[in-house]
Order: structure tokens, then sequence, then C-alpha cells
């Protein structure tokens, strides 16, 4: 296995430095490493962080229908969690339909009084391929279960059938529709990785078509970038769990979804788009996140722009741990700083 | 080179993550990497994160005068640079004796108007042995220049001669006497690395002795545990370029503080004391930073305590590089980001 890994090590090596990195300057050289599960975050996290590679981090079907399969057996195995999580959480999820959209609404048992006539949208993450139908609405139900609110999240169109902007046109239909029947000062939006993208893009196209905003947006770990920059995609390259590289399964279904538009257009990149005007804005991350990059460059970004941002970076996490186990102590920690920003930035 | 990242991303697949080492719970096996200096920050920055290691970063003295040379070594080359940063802030600086402490009072030519009656005591970095005397106030000048407030630099007494708690107690007997001459409400504490550890410190000592609290604090990449604990030793070992590893030189100049005591006491370790009641707090790091991950796990620790705090990360930077080139915007940044969290919450 010595030998496997040697070989790959000097493999990886001859890779040339991406396109926009300074080439005159020279790399920083990082020997291999055996990095131990820190005991610094509670054993919930710990499993996590112990947990193999994605098992499909680098399976990369070749046709439509593989992209589906793949697509599929995650979304089965998601869905088998949720009754559990729905059961504990007082939660319940029906399927409805707004504008031609398909949607989920997500219910608590019971509602915060401040929380009476408020409404959050939830767009969800996969890399804007996986996590269709019921299975992307696990983080929706966390935020209405922990947080005691209700939550609309999209189910928008995905690649293989419907690149870009079909994901962008389902959430801003839906976000008008209910702009309209709601006031978006007692509404926000949010949702992680690609959901972080779709949330940043659906500020920028309101900002563009002038559309009311939402009260506040909390884009967790966006994929803000799609052109591979952001140092983090080396830095926490391998070290990552659940992305594990730059290149690997989760770009190859971005670039289903960008599907040869320009990279840099901030609808598709958004950390490259006029952040001024944002509503206040919460980032989450962890320390070993491949996207910890993409996400601080957003920050500073809003800070720059004058936006109220609040960051927050959660220790040896990985992509998007902070709400794979309903348990650990440090996904309520996320959900509640989340809604504690909500509260103060939202009319009631 | 595409297929050469395949085949190396697929090997390294077959690697198990637990390759002969028997432990509860699988470390990560995380290959070499040449990593680029990235795109994404400024030309400032990336000549920075260009630079090769620090070159005393593992050099060890044996003897207290071997220590004693290098210390001196290091503070003339920092004061090198001073005059012409004083020249370039319109700031001017003066030793002065405080309750038998020395400090500098650092001045800048125009005072802010919100800033009349408001003064920050700084504590400046160096692993609590380095940046004695007039070196240990370039932090302390480019806050005074930059955010155009009057500071007060803490000179402490240090190992080998001084170890724990002299530099704290010196800390301390400065803060009581300037709190009792100037309204605490009006006051803050700031420094980065061992600065951020005495400026955390300093807040436990003052809550343990019943002393006024300052109005905010903004420890920068504290050195907030000082038992070797913290994911981020391992992640960014050998990527951070300042501090570089874990064990090194910085750690060993903190043994000389340390000098025996127990290293989970909280006023050598401050993540592990009582933060509540702390005042607002604003901490900064960067995501090459060694002390990344006890950045965040301060901040995380304040929020659990309910303390108004917030964390800013730099793209790329390794341990304390946001003051270490006055021409670097995100120098600029980093200063405009605590100097705003200081008005907020400093009384005028």
């Amino acid at each position: 296995m010595k030998l496997i890994q040697q070989i790959a090590m000097t493999l990886l090596a001859m890779i040339p430095a991406h396109a926009g990195i300074t080439q005159t300057l020279s790399p920083r050289e990082v020997p291999a490493k055996a990095i131990p599960v820190p005991g610094t975050v509670s054993p919930e996290i710990q499993k996590q962080i112990a947990a193999p590679l994605t098992p499909t981090w680098n399976v990369i079907p070749t046709t439509a229908d593989g992209w589906r399969e793949q697509v599929a057996a995650g979304a089965l195995a998601a869905e088998k969690g949720i009754p559990a999580l729905l059961k504990k959480l007082n939660v319940r999820v029906e399927p409805t339909v707004i504008d031609g959209v398909k949607a989920f609404i997500i219910t608590p048992e019971t509602i915060a009084e401040e929380n009476k006539n408020r409404l959050l949208i939830h767009v969800h993450g996969g890399c804007f391929v996986s996590s269709p139908g019921l299975s992307g609405t696990v983080e929706g139900i966390y935020m209405a279960g922990l947080e005691h609110v209700k939550v609309i999240s999209v189910d928008y169109r995905m690649p293989p059938d419907h690149p870009y902007p079909a994901a962008l046109d389902d959430a801003m239909t839906v976000w008008s529709a209910t702009a309209k029947t709601h006031d978006p000062k007692k509404m926000a939006i949010f949702g992680s990785s690609a959901g972080g993208n779709l949330t940043l893009a659906m500020v920028l196209r309101a900002k563009r078509d002038k559309l009311p905003l939402p009260a506040a947006i909390a884009p967790g770990t966006p994929m803000s970038d799609l052109t591979g920059t952001g140092d983090s995609f080396q830095t926490n390259s391998m070290l990552d769990n659940v992305l594990v590289a730059s290149g690997a399964s989760c770009d190859q279904r971005a670039a289903l979804y960008t599907n040869g538009h320009d990279l840099k257009d901030p609808m598709l990149s958004p950390v490259y788009g006029d952040l001024s005007g944002f509503p206040p804005t919460i980032l989450t991350t962890g320390t070993r996140d491949l996207l910890l990059s993409n996400t601080v460059r957003v920050h500073r970004k809003l800070r720059n722009a004058g936006v109220p941002s609040t960051l927050q970076v959660f220790e040896g996490q990985s992509h998007a741990q902070y709400y794979r186990d309903i348990n650990a102590p440090e996904t309520k920690e996320a959900f509640d700083e989340i809604g504690m920003f909500f509260n103060q930035y939202l009319a009631r």
C-alpha cells in the first residue's frame, strides 16, 4: 500500500498548478501526513472525521443514465434516514407545487412565537445534480425542527436533464411567488454547498431583476467559485473526506450544471458578483472544508461591500458536516447561530 | 495530465484509511503536495505566502544566552523597519514606565473624533520570548496609525529571565493602572499570537480579581492552547510558513514561559477557561494559520458562552500575516474590522 501511495503522490505532484495561479512564485512543499482525529470535537463529529472518503468521491459516470443511477442510489440512502429524523424533531414534510415548481413545505410541530409570521426558503446542496425530491429536504428539516420555523424547500430541476439556469429559475420562481404572499422582510434564504451558491445567486438575480430581497441569508460552505480557484482546494485536498479533491465528482456534477457557460459569470460563481446591497449574511464552514477559502472569500467580499456578515468555522469539519448528525452538539450550535442571526434581522 | 490525476486519485482511493496504524479512530492519510501561491489574494500577501519558511522556525538555542542572542537579532531586524513605518503612518512612539512596568505610548498625529477619549492596551506577540522593547510595538503602531487611536503597548518581562506569570503580571499592572485613570468602558485590549493568549488571560485574571473589564478585546490568532491540542497543528503543519510546525521554535519559547506549570491552567491556555461574561471579542486568523483551530475554538467557546464575538479569516494567510506589510490591502481590512468593532462596543 505504501508503494501505491508513493506512486499516487508522485503523480499528483506532476499536476501543473491551476489556471489563475501565479506561476512565478514558489509553491509550498508539504510532506505526506497521517492526521489523527482531533480530540477537540464531540464524539459524533469525531466519527464523521474518522469516516473514510466518500465512496463515490471520484466515481464519474460517463453517461446521463449513469448519473441518474448514481443520484437515485444516493437519494434512496438519504431518504432512509428521514422518517426517524422527522420523528425526532417533530416535523412534517408535505410536497407542493408553487407556480409549476416542485417544493416541500416543512412544518415543525411547534413554531416559535417570534417565527409565527416568518418563512425560510431552503435550496438544497448536492453539487447541482444530487439530492432530488425528499432527499434534498434534510437540511431544511434540521432548520425547521431545531429553530422552530416554517421552511419551504425548493425541489429544483437538475442535470443531466436540466442544466443552468433551470435550478436558479426554479428557485427564483418560488422566491417571487412566496415573496408576494409573505412579507419578504420576514423571510430568509438558506442552503449549503450548491445550495449556498444558489442562495447567493438568488440575491444577485433578485437585485438584477429589482425583486424584493430577503431580510437575511445563510449560505453554508457555498460553491461560490466554480472556476476551480480558492486556496483550500489545494490545502485541504485529500483532507476533506466529503468532497475530497478539486476536479472530482462534485466538480464533474457542477460541470453538468454550468454546461459550457462562462464560469466567471456571477450567476454561476457568485464570488465574482457585486455583493453590495446584500442582506445580512451568515456563513458556515469547517477548518478541513475543501470550500473553506471560498466561504471566507465571500465573507471578506461582503464585509468590504459593507454588508453585515458573520462567519462561523467549525473545528475539524469537512464540507457541510454540520448537518450530518442530529445528535452532534456542533449541529445544534451551527443551526442555533443561524436561527439567532435570522431572529436578529427578520421582522416579526 | 487529466489522466494522471485520475490514476493518482484511483490509487489513493485504494489505500485503506487506517493502513499500518493501530488506533481507535483512523487518521487521515494526506499525500505530499506542492501547493501554489493562490491568485485570490493581493500581490503583497502573495509575496508573504511565497516566502520560504521562517529561517529560525526550528533553530532551538540550548542555553539562556543562546536565546538572548536569537531574540536580540530578531529585535534588531524588526526595529529597522520602524522609522519608515512611523513616518508612513504619522505616528510617534515614546517609552514610559507605568507602576514600574515598561511600556510605549503610541500616538497617531490625528486621533479620530470618536476615539478622543478612548485608549487601547496592546500586548505584543513573539511566543512569550521574542519582540522585546521597541520591536514589540509594530502591531500597536499599525493600530494607532490605521485606526487613529491612542495605544499603550506593554513591554512585559519575558523568559529566559522571567517566566510565567511575569508577563501576565506586567500586563495586569498596566491594565489596573490605566483603568484607574481612564474609563474602562472606553478601553480595549488587543494583541496577536502570544499577545492573543495574554489578551484572553488578562480578561480571565480581571474576572478572577474582580477588576474592571475592557469594553472589547481583539485577540489575533491567539496561542489559546499551549498543550499542543488543536487540529490545525496537524492540518496546517509545514503549510504555515511563519510558525511552520507544532513543537518547533515557537512552542519551545512558550515552554520557557510556562516553565513547568500546568499547561491546562486557563491562565496559560485560556481556551480551557470560563469565558462567560467576556467583553465582545473579535478574532482574526488565516486559512493556512497553524493556530486556525485554536482561534476558531475560542470563537465557538465564546459564542457558546453567549459572548458577542466575531471571526475574520483571511484567505491563504499563515500565522499573523495580517500585520507584516503595511501596503497589503488585507492589512488595512483586518485593522479596519477591528477598529469598527471597537467603535461599536467602546463608549466615547
